[in-house]
């Protein structure tokens, strides 16, 4: 208990909730930190396929960029409606439970759950990298990668489950720190390409011209596929939408604004780090990420560089923090429908979910450790989760506005989790639904299909089973509730109790014999059952019983002969014969002598008969345990 | 339970138990594998010494290897005696205990068990060596000695657990085909060197000569360290005096001059690999053994060196398993005598002491990893004990001779483990004993200095360290005793049960009904103790609670209400003031409702408030705990 309290701190009352709403400066910061931190990679991702046709396809990243960020500006556009009907926090788990019925919302939920895991294992991973990628000659900072993630996770879950809470300023820094610095190197960078303001040109590129003849059909592949890859750069944006409650009142006017000035912080970086990085000729290399390779041409490498590379790595922290948030919270909602282990609905000590905490962290490392802590090989894996919860969240709302079109003026409709009012324009504004739903519904085809090799199978394949496995958590706790209740149940069906106690004793001594009285209170036939290996035995045992039998009257010495050593088989039979034939359909007793040695390490000295007992008769129906303890003293103990 | 059968084998019952003699022949055979397989590495352990002194030095070890022979004749001589008076097998630990008292007796079983557990990992590194020395370009059998031995130790333990036994005459082969090969390359080898019935010269010499200028302490110093060294040539002599049982009648008879045997081929092999050793210059190297060296030279590596290097191994792993015949049985009598846990005296499934195969297997992989598989860095470790159980065990060969001399013709003494008569001549009988407890006295000494450094200090703290664990496990099993006994117990005394049943129940289902009922039984204050967070939870359940009264009359119910979200802690504490302050001095009852899931995963489903709250009352005194099991069913169970 000590040391739990050392590492986690003090137990948080009830009552200490706290209740804190987020302005629009804070809640950018706290929302943002997961797209806006996914231009540390969305760029290289993209031009790591496009490299594949040549070093010349790389002047395609900027066109592909352009592309993902109109998609960005459409998803946006939807998430504004879906926030404004579901101002109590609209996650396409809910939206999708309300709209479109339970199993799409299971795949809602299993997809971001999946994306949540994948935020935390890719943005630790590029955080990471951005380290090393700071100090190319470091080669530890290279070699351990998937040692320093794990490090990097184990101290962002110490944090959160100490309950570490967003709403400080001090997280507000690296988010803005991290935009302002980009900004300013994408600034500085246009300057020295077009020569303004006697910026001092850029250094020649280096680069040698190739190009792969390929294909029509292996070209359209890799260019969808480069396309694929930087869709990465869409994840996280739905995270507002979720965290509504989270914003000050106006609470759906300020996430929707707030939305609005992420999206487009993130696509300003996005277009000027993939117009810099096509421009200057940069191509990935596996010891160094485009960004750092940006920001040293650029600035010359001097303290400026090393600000951007550790405001990267901080805001890739803070968006694997981000998820912290998030995999919890919704996963107390699945349990808390019965589609995940109950007890992730329970709150910790430090009043956040710690089970949640506990279970993200153990799969992000997994992760980390398969994929050796390499976010370009996890990068296939991620985006995908995020397109279904698009596509489902967006064919929900067709079905919303579809129900807002039924009412008149004036007429309203309760769904469960909304309230629907009449509207006027419904076909105008279901249009964008519509195009959207249909637009990240081919971009998520185009994700499994162009991704499916590289590891996008995991997910297709992991998405089923985890409702599956949802299902039959859900089956589970339905039988449970099925068998458990009283409905329908009778006074004159209880079940009797046999009237017999047995009692396991090796010897007779002041902890049996506590064990026997106790029995002897309960039932008026007591059967002390004692093992034994011979007749010397047997009849030693009965010699010491008749000297105390003035202490045992009315209870029965029975022998249970064996051949073999292990006394435990033996007295699970005879128990098992009892309430099999003897006393069949009643309720038995079986009362164990048990005592406990004053240490620790004095635990070691005795056989765990008493435990092992008890642990085998949990599989016998209809037997009641008891455990009769009995004390170690300096002065022996009365029974 | 299968995956241990499938292991170990079906149970044996107990009357199966073997009771099996040994012929000379196989007597040999067994006993001797551990003082015969010495010679694997005891002449390299001399020179591992002396060329320090620089390779001219190394013409030393002939001498000191008669003096150790002499050593091994007066040793023999000595444990002759002792088996005459002692047999029933009359190992050191029996026989100091008989003669000197208990405390020697636990320094002879603290030396005796540490020496077993040396002997494994010593046989096993020096096995893994044999091996390597076989084939010197195979880098993996040198790299991984650790890892190699620890799985000779599986096998053996696995072997052992199974209940092989060494009766078979397959496990005389090793040790006969060692003594015979051994003794092959050492008459070819002579007949070479002497140039006899036209044997062909042997290689001329390679040997650089060096003499290391020392001065003569270092000398003196260096000599009796190289002796120290040789010594661990009389590892394994005691344990046919441990088991003279073993042998058929007349068992003494037999032992005695299975003894012998072993003594004379055990120091010819010794003496004639050190004769030959010397004379054909070898030099001690890492890579391979002398004994490997010998016996390429001599053979020229044909078959007849592999089939020595085969023998070697096997002799040195048949070594190892005398240990686990011995450490077993030796443990099995400590703990007999309540000096280690009682649980080491009880015979596994197939009739072999399995515990005690398990604690010898852990130490000696422990060793085996710490000091890397490396047997010439465990060496000086060895030996340390079984001087002193030399020592202790002829010291005490001059009390029982004392004993005896007071005797008069016809009278006879029982000492409580043997019987003594009135012999003739006993000064010059005793004589032998008291030079050979000098002498291996000294020979302790100059072992425990000479090697100190190197590693014996670790035996020289162990040895009462382990002696006060003996005592102190003594101590409580003393204090259990006393604790339990009834002596003195008067029914007047006897503790009264309080009338109250507690039964702490999250809700009202068919699980906790069953509980209640069962409380009822017991008591006429049944209290049902709820932990709340709030007044809504608190009335909810009084509303269930009120519906179903019919089922629940007669008992109360009880909230706690708590502002943290842990349970148990408020559950424990209502429980400890009902035991300390309502009912002090009275046994009190909880009667805890458990749902048992049908599937082990579904446990991992629910929260474990129920184990976990057994387990915390554990620690409480005078609560006896009652586990009302409900079994989860397709149709729902009546309580």
């Amino acid at each position: 208990m000590n040391v739990k309290q050392f590492l986690i701190g003090k137990p948080f009352p009830s009552s200490r909730a706290l209740h804190e709403r987020l302005d629009r400066f804070r809640g950018l910061a706290v929302f943002a930190s997961d797209p806006i931190s996914s231009n540390a990679y969305a760029t290289e991702a993209i031009m790591s396929t496009l490299v594949l046709l040549g070093t010349s396809a790389l002047a395609g990243t900027l066109p592909i960029a352009l592309v993902i960020a109109a998609l960005v500006a459409l998803v946006i556009f939807c998430y504004n409606q879906t926030i404004y009907h579901y101002p109590m926090g609209g996650g396409a788990y809910m939206v999708t439970k309300d709209n479109l019925g339970p199993i799409p919302s299971l795949f809602a939920g299993a997809a971001l759950l999946s994306d949540y895991v994948m935020t935390v294992a890719v943005s630790v991973s590029a955080g990471v990298r951005a380290l090393g990628s700071a100090f190319p000659e470091v080669t530890f900072l290279h070699d351990n990668r998937a040692y320093l993630g794990i490090i990097v996770i184990l101290i962002i879950t110490w944090l959160n489950l100490r309950g570490l809470r967003e709403s400080g300023t001090i997280f507000a820094l690296p988010t803005y720190a991290f935009v302002g610095s980009v900004l300013l190197v994408i600034v500085i960078g246009l300057a020295r390409y077009y020569e303004l303001f006697g910026a001092p040109p850029l250094p020649a590129p280096q680069l040698v011209e190739t190009t792969n003849e390929v294909s029509s059909f292996l070209l359209v592949w890799l260019v969808l596929r480069a396309f694929a890859a930087g869709c990465t750069a869409l994840t996280g944006i739905e995270a507002i939408s979720d965290g509504v409650q989270a914003f000050r009142e106006p609470s759906a006017h300020n996430a929707v604004r707030t939305m609005r000035t992420m999206g487009l912080f993130a696509m300003s970086l996005f277009i000027g780090i993939s117009f810099l990085a096509t421009h200057l000729h940069l191509v990935p290399t596996e010891r160094e990420s485009i960004l750092s390779q940006l920001a040293r041409t650029v600035t010359g490498g001097g303290p400026l560089y090393f600000f951007v590379q550790a405001c990267t790595m901080l805001i890739l922290v803070l968006a694997a923090n981000t998820a912290y948030q998030d995999f919890p919270r919704l996963s107390a909602f699945l349990a808390s429908d019965g589609f995940l282990p109950r007890w992730m609905t329970l709150l910790g000590d430090r009043l956040v979910y710690s089970r949640g905490i506990g279970v993200l962290a153990l799969m992000s490392s997994l992760l980390i450790v398969f994929f050796d802590g390499d976010e370009i090989r996890l990068l296939p894996l991620y985006a995908l989760g995020i397109f279904v919860s698009f596509t489902l969240s967006q064919a929900s709302m067709v079905v919303l506005w579809g129900k807002v079109a039924k009412l008149k003026p004036g007429e309203r409709l309760e769904t469960g989790v909304t309230t629907l009012h009449y509207e006027p324009h419904v076909f105008w504004k279901r249009l964008p639904s519509m195009i959207g739903s249909v637009l990240t519904g081919i971009v998520l085809v185009i994700l499994a299909v162009t991704k499916f090799v590289q590891g996008a199978w995991i997910i297709v394949l992991a998405l089923p089973l985890m409702v599956l496995l949802f299902r039959s958590i859900r089956n589970h706790y339905d039988y449970v509730v099925k068998n458990l209740r009283l409905t329908g149940l009778k006074p004159e069906n209880l079940r009797t109790h046999a009237d017999i106690a047995i009692v396991p004793a090796s010897d007779l001594h002041r902890a049996s014999l506590r064990a026997i009285r106790y029995a002897q209170r309960l039932s008026s036939d007591v059967r002390v059952v004692k093992v034994v290996n011979d007749e010397t035995e047997a009849a030693a045992t009965r010699q010491r019983w008749e000297q105390w039998s003035h202490f045992t009257q009315h209870s029965k010495l029975i022998f249970l002969h064996t051949d073999y050593r292990d006394p435990l088989d033996p007295l699970v039979e005879y128990i098992r014969d009892v309430y099999q034939q003897e006393f069949a359909g009643q309720l038995i007793t079986v009362v164990v002598p048990e005592f406990v040695p004053n240490t620790f390490l004095a635990h070691l000295l005795h056989n765990q008969t008493a435990s092992l007992l008890r642990v085998m008769l949990r599989g016998e129906e209809n037997v009641i345990v008891i455990d009769v303890p009995y004390h170690l003293h300096k002065q022996p103990e009365n029974p």
